[in-house]
């Protein structure tokens, strides 16, 4: 360990349908949506969760925990062309951890059923976070540009991958040359 | 350490005109849009920030270094209630993980430049994830609902802290009773 180093532990887990990374597991879960999942809650957070049930959407914030490669430049999931790792959404990537907005369905006790999940069963949890748009989203006003992901905000994806549906697709091998 | 514990490390820095948590920090940066930052990338990183300047918005996942305090249930800065902190902002939460919205103003080597930050200077930097509203926002007809927040939504904010001016206005000390 270093200094620098930062501990966290889990909160919670996040149970889904996607057993395995073979599993058609969506990309993402908003372009896939659906699936449902819950948050088992460790007993000491259960209280943390008082008030949720008044907001539709949630960030959860999760530890991309099969992932042991670190890259700088990984081809995405949705893209043809190698990127640098912080431009994507990928899994392979410094940290490990995962962001995705899912629909809260209700809070019981400890649990949370959520929808349009994308995360592999298991996954364990770091951080929960309310969505309000108007912090978490841009204002009206501004211009919103996506960078590489332009076709995939106009719909246009052929050829890429929008669910992984083997070991090999999830890696996403990187080139040796570009 | 325990087995489940997850160690981080910072990928970079994150420089804001927010020196003290006394120094009128934004409690969100997209309440109080404008200021301006930057973020110096560990070298090692630094090809990892290719292909991002394409996009205008970009998400901070940051450690929110200065709290040592991790609560269940807080008086949220935008409220005057006690709350679950997962259905807060609040930066004395379990694991200490931030997340804010910014606008990209430019990338050069291992330096972004960044809008609407609301961190304090020197916050170690945990991630970027590239904005996409195809799926880090709800879709056109989900009803999207914010909880107690919803005074804040509609700016009906009046006697709540948006801005951080004192060491015990960031701590808000949470009630004894309730």
């Amino acid at each position: 360990m270093r200094s620098t180093d930062i501990i966290m532990k889990p909160i919670g887990v996040i149970h889904t349908p996607f057993k395995s990374v073979s599993d058609s597991i969506p990309v993402q879960g908003r372009l896939h949506p659906g699936a449902e999942g819950y948050i088992e809650l460790i007993d000491e957070y259960r209280d943390a969760s008082r008030d949720l049930e008044g907001f539709s959407h949630i960030f959860l914030l999760y530890h991309l925990h099969v992932s042991n490669e670190e890259r700088t430049i990984t081809k995405p999931y949705m893209d043809t062309e190698q990127r640098g790792v912080f431009s994507t959404r990928s899994p392979h990537r410094p940290n490990h951890i995962g962001l995705s907005l899912v629909t809260l369905v209700g809070v019981t006790g400890g649990r949370l059923t959520v929808r349009d999940v994308d995360m592999l069963d298991g996954t364990p949890l770091l951080d929960i976070k309310p969505y309000n748009p108007r912090f978490d989203a841009p204002s009206d006003d501004d211009e919103v540009r996506t960078g590489w992901m332009k076709t995939i905000s106009t719909g246009h994806s052929d050829g890429v991958t929008t669910k992984t549906r083997s070991h090999d697709e999830w890696l996403q091998k990187p080139f040796k040359d570009k």
